[in-house]
C-alpha cells in the first residue's frame, strides 16, 4: 500500500478523493490536511459533508493537519483552491513528494504534465524535464476533461480543425458555498470566471504530441461558451466540431466504442469503457447519467452530421469525479504502475 | 377598438394572450375559445391559471367557446397546439377571418409570411398571394425569434456565413403539464421535439428577401443543438456567428443599439428598443432580463470576437411574450396600421 | 430461491422494486408484469427508467407480462396504482397468489395487514382471518411510514396522546410523471390528494393492537398537512406530539435508538438501526440522508421539548424506497421466515 | 413630500424598499446609505441588483453614503442586518432621526413598538415612553408577519389558546449571498437560525394589549418548527390553531374576509384587504399568490376544523415585501398620518 495525503480534504472535490480513496487496492490515506482553519480538529468536525454517504470511517476520526510538507505519505492529491495551490503545491515538490494537483495552478506551466490518462498518458514523461526532487502531475480543469475525452479519438482517426463548445454546467464545479441560490435558482448564468480560458488552452496541450522532451499543442481552433445551469452535479458540453477528413457518424460513433487505451494497464479506478456512447435523443442527462462507471466515464449522445465534415454531438462528464478527483487517481495510478515497469 | 377572439385561450400561450390584450388601446377580447372540454364553461373555470397576477375582469366570467368559425370578431389570434391548429385555422381563414397564429402548422407554407415585425415586416406584402377570403399570418417558434432579432442587424450590415447555436429553454416552452418535474429537477435534456428543425429552416425564411412576390430564403447555414433546463421562463442561446465581412465588437454592439426599425410605426406592443445589449460580463440572465421591457425586447450579452470574421454572444428572449403571444400581437398591431394606411 | 413477480414494474416505485430484488438473497424476480400498453415488450423498452444506475441485467431483456394470474411465481409484489390494483390484486389473491401490495386499495379493510415490520409486524396474523386461497399483505402510505416508525418507541414507552404532522414530500411519491415542473419548480403545493386522509386513518391501524384476531385501533388524535416541495426523492414530517406520560429528550432519544425491533429475525432488506437520530440542528435533509442504510432508515432530528409532555421534531424517509418498495419487500421477507418457523 | 433614507440599501431587503419607495405619492428618497465599503460608490455600481425590473432612476446615479447620523431627510427606513443595526440605530435615534427598523436587535425592547400595522397599531403609542430626541418603530420578522395577519381576526372574535406552525421558507429571507445553492437545491433544510424564536416571542408581543403604557403580552401558547425550501420569494406557513370560544370554518373565513382595520386610514402602501382567503385546495402557492395585492397581502387557504375549537390553515406572506420592507414603509405612514392628525 501507498500511503497518500489529500490536500484541501474538507472541500467538495477534498470530498471525492475521500470518497474514492477509501476503498483503495493500493492507495492509503495517511494524512488529510486543509487550512489552518481546520488543523487540529476532527476530520468529521472540520468538514461540512456534502455527500449522501456517511464520511468514511477511516478518516472520520484523523486529525486534519496543515498543508506543510512534513507528512508520513509517497504520493500527494491535491484539492487546493487555485489561488493558494501554487505555493503550497511548490514546497511539496521541493520537498520530494509526488503531488497530483487538481489545482490550475501548474497546469500550463512548460514541464508540468497535463494528464488525462486514456488521451496522453504519454505526456507523463514531461516531468523527467523537473529539476525538483520530488514532482507535479496536474489534471484539467472539469469541463476540459468532458471535452477532450471523446475528440481524442475524433483527433485521432480524422483530425480536427474547429471546435465550438457551449457548456452547460453544475453548482458543485464553483466549490462551497458557491453559487448563491438566490444567483441559480430558476436562472441561467452565462458566465464563469476563467472557464472559457481554461477550456480552450488546455485542450491544445492535452491534445498536443510529446515530442522532443516538449509538449507541441495541436492546432486545431477551439471556442468555449460556459454557463452554469441549476443541476448539483454533471457538466454538459454541446460540441460542434470539424474534422480535417470527411467521415460520417457510424465511423465517429465507432472510434468512440473503441477507445478504451487503457485497457491493459489495470488502473483501478479506470473505466473499462471511457466513453459510453448512448443511442437515444434524450440522453445524455446528469439525473441519469453523471453515475456510469462510478462516475468516471464520460457519457456522449446525440451525435448529428452537419455536413461532411461538420458534426455535433453532447457530452456529460461527472465534474468533481471524472472531472476532478477521480482524474487525479488515474493519474496517480498510472505513475505508480508505469515506475514498476 | 377592433375585436378579437383568442384560440386555445386557456394554455400558457393563451393567458399570456389575455394578459397582453386584456389592456390594450385597440384590441378588445371579444370572444376566448378554446378545446370542446372546455367550451360552456367560464374561463375562471376552464383555465388553469398559471401567471402570478389575477385572471383579468374582462375574461373571468367569460364563457368559452368551441374553436368553430362564428365569431363576432375582426381578427383572430391563435394559440393552438401545432397538432390541431392547421385545420382549425384553415376553417377560420376560409370563413374571411384574418389570423394571426402562434403554431407551427403553417410557418413553411409558400404564401404564409412568417414574421417578427422588426425582422421582416416587409413580407406582411406575401398575404396578396393568399387567395382565401381571410388571411393568415405567422409568428416563429420562440427560440427562432430569440435568434433572429439580434441575427438581423449583424446580417444587414456585415452578412452572416454559419451560425452555430445552443439552447437552453425554459420549461414553459413545452406548455402544460409539459415537462414532468422528474425530468428536469436537478437536471438537463439535450434534446426538444422538432425544435432544432424549426430553428434551422424557419429562421432563413425570416431573414430572406421578398422578391417577385416570394420569399427568397437566406443562404447562410445554421446548426442549432437544443436543451431544456429547470427555468420557468426565459430561453438563453449561446451564439456562434460567421459573417461576411470583417468587423469588430464595437461595431456590432453598435448595431444593436441602432436597432429600431419599429420607431416611427407606434406600434403599442413593440418595445422602444427590441435589442438590449447589456454590458455585465454576467448577463443576460432569465431570472433579471427576461421581462425587460414587458418581456418584448431580447437581450443580448457577452459579445466576443473570435477572429475577425468570427464572433459569439448570449441572447435571452421570453418565450411566452417576445418569443409568442407577444410577437403575434405585434403582427397583429402591424396589420392592422398598415392597412389603414 | 422464492420466485417473486413485481406487478406495475415500469413505474417509479415498480422501478425501485427491481433494483432493491435485483441482488436479494432469497428473492428472485422471474416475471415483470404491468399495463397490457406494456405487456409484450422487453423490459428495456417498455421501461422510462428514473434511477442513476443502469437497468438491472435480470430484468433487461425480460419480456413485460400482462397483470393476469397466471405467473409461476410464489409471491406477488404490487406496486400498481391504487386506481386500479385492487380488483388485479384481487385475482391474484383468489388464484392463491401471496400479494405484497404498495397500493391504498386493500390497506384498510378489516382483514388485511397494514404493516411496517419494526412497528407492527404481529398484525401479519390477521391474514389468518382471510378465506381466500391466496393472501394479501400491505404496506402504508410512504408519509405514514415515515410517521409511525419515530411515533412506535414514543406510543411504547410514554403514551401519544395527539399529534400534528406537516409533510414536505418529494416529487417522486407522485408517480411519472406526476407533477408538472410548471406546478412545482421555485413552488410549494399545500395539498396532496387524499393523502392527509391516509396518514390520519393508516396511522391508527398500525399502531392499534392485535386483540380476538382484530385490530384495536390506536385512540390519539392525528393531524396532517400536507405538501408538495420541489425535492426528487424524500418526504420531511415536522412533527408535534403530546404524550401521556411526562418525559424529556433524553429519554426519547433513547428509545429511538433501542428500537430494534427486527435485529435477530435476519431479514436482509431491515436495516440495522431502523431509526437514526442526527444530533445537528439542520439534520435531517432529504439531499445528504435519504439514502442512509440504503434508503431504509428512517432519520430523525431536532428533537425539543416544548412542555413536560409536549415534544417536536423532524423526520426523513425515502418515499419509494423505505416508504413504498422496500417496506413491501421487509413484508415480503418476514413472512417467508415467519412461515419457515 | 417627506425626504427618507434608506439604510441597508443595497441588501435584498434595501432593494425592496427602493422599488416600494420609488413611487410613492408621500415619500421621496434622498439618501442611500450602505456599508463602508459601498459608501461613496454609485448606487447602481454598489448594489448587485436582484429584482427583474431595472433599477428605479431616482436612486441609479446616487452616491450611496455611510450609516451616519447626518443626513438630510426626516425619515428612516433601516434594512441592516440584524448583527450591526443596533448600535447604527441608536445613533440615529440619539441624533432625532424617526427610524423605523426592519432588524431584529430592538423589536423586543420594552418600549419599542413592535407593529403590523393591521394588527396592533394602536402599540405605536410606545415611542411616547422613548425618552430619546428622535424616536424607533420596529415591525416583526417575516414569518411572524404571515402569523400574526390571519391570527388577529381569529385573536379578537375566537381566542387562542395554542399555535402550532411550521414554516416553508423562500431563500431570499436569507439575504445575499445567503443560502449556497448547494444547500437549497432538491433540498430542505429543517432549521433557520433564530427563528422559531422570534416567531414565538414577537407574535405574543404584537397580539399582546396596550395597557398602562405599556405591552402586556398575549399569553397563548406558540410552538414553531421552521424550514428553508427551494423558492425565491414567498414564506409558506402551516398553522395549528386551538381557539377558547367554538366556532366554525364559515365564522373564521368572515373574520378574514371582514378584516379591514386600515380601511379609512388612507395609507397608501396598505392592501385594500390584507388577508386574502383563497378557496381552491391547491391554494395558496408561492408562485402563484405572493405579489398578490402588489406583494402585500397575505394569502390564506385549506382551512380545515380538527375539533370545535381546533382548526389548521396554510398562510403565505411575500417575506421581503409584506414581511419586511413592505410592512416597515406601512409603519412609517401610519406615523406620518398619525403625526397629522
Amino acid at each position: 500500500m501507498r500511503k497518500v495525503a489529500v490536500l484541501g480534504a474538507t472541500g467538495l472535490v477534498g470530498q471525492r478523493f475521500i470518497q474514492i480513496l477509501s476503498n483503495h487496492p493500493f492507495f492509503k490515506i495517511s494524512v488529510v490536511a486543509a487550512s489552518d482553519n481546520s488543523a487540529g480538529k476532527r476530520y468529521r468536525q472540520a468538514v461540512q459533508w456534502h455527500l449522501d454517504m456517511p464520511i468514511p470511517e477511516n478518516v472520520f476520526e484523523m486529525e486534519v493537519q496543515k498543508c506543510e510538507p512534513n507528512f508520513d505519505c509517497d504520493y500527494v492529491f491535491s484539492a487546493l483552491p487555485s489561488d493558494i495551490a501554487g505555493p503550497i503545491e511548490d514546497e511539496f515538490v521541493k520537498a520530494g513528494y509526488i503531488v497530483f494537483s487538481n489545482a490550475s495552478s501548474h497546469r500550463m506551466d512548460e514541464n508540468v504534465p497535463l494528464i488525462v490518462p486514456e488521451v496522453n498518458l504519454d505526456h507523463l514523461d514531461l516531468i523527467h524535464n523537473q529539476t525538483t526532487k520530488g514532482k507535479i502531475v496536474t489534471n484539467p480543469n472539469c469541463s476540459t476533461i468532458g471535452l477532450v475525452m471523446p475528440l481524442k479519438p475524433i483527433f485521432d482517426r480524422f483530425g480536427i480543425r474547429q471546435v465550438h463548445v457551449v457548456t452547460m454546467q453544475a453548482i458543485s464545479g464553483a466549490g462551497y458555498p458557491g453559487v448563491a441560490s438566490l444567483d441559480i435558482l430558476d436562472n441561467v448564468i452565462p458566465y464563469i470566471k476563467n472557464e472559457e480560458e481554461k477550456i480552450m488552452t488546455e485542450s491544445k496541450k492535452i491534445l498536443g504530441s510529446f515530442e522532443q522532451n516538449r509538449i507541441e499543442f495541436a492546432e486545431f481552433d477551439v471556442q468555449a461558451q460556459c454557463n452554469r445551469v441549476p443541476v448539483q452535479d454533471g457538466h454538459m458540453l454541446s460540441v460542434f466540431v470539424e474534422t480535417e477528413q470527411q467521415t460520417n457518424v457510424d465511423n465517429i460513433i465507432k472510434s468512440f466504442e473503441e477507445f478504451e487505451p487503457l485497457r491493459n494497464l489495470g488502473l483501478p479506478t479506470a473505466p473499462r469503457k471511457p466513453l459510453i456512447y448512448l443511442p437515444g435523443e434524450r440522453s445524455p442527462q446528469p439525473k441519469l447519467h453523471r453515475n456510469l462507471a462510478n462516475g468516471m466515464a464520460v457519457s456522449v449522445g446525440r451525435l448529428v452530421q452537419m455536413s461532411p465534415t461538420r458534426f455535433r454531438f453532447v457530452a456529460l462528464v461527472h465534474n468533481t469525479i471524472r472531472g476532478a478527483a477521480g482524474c487525479a487517481i488515474l493519474n496517480g495510478e498510472a505513475y505508480e504502475l508505469l515506475r514498476n515497469r
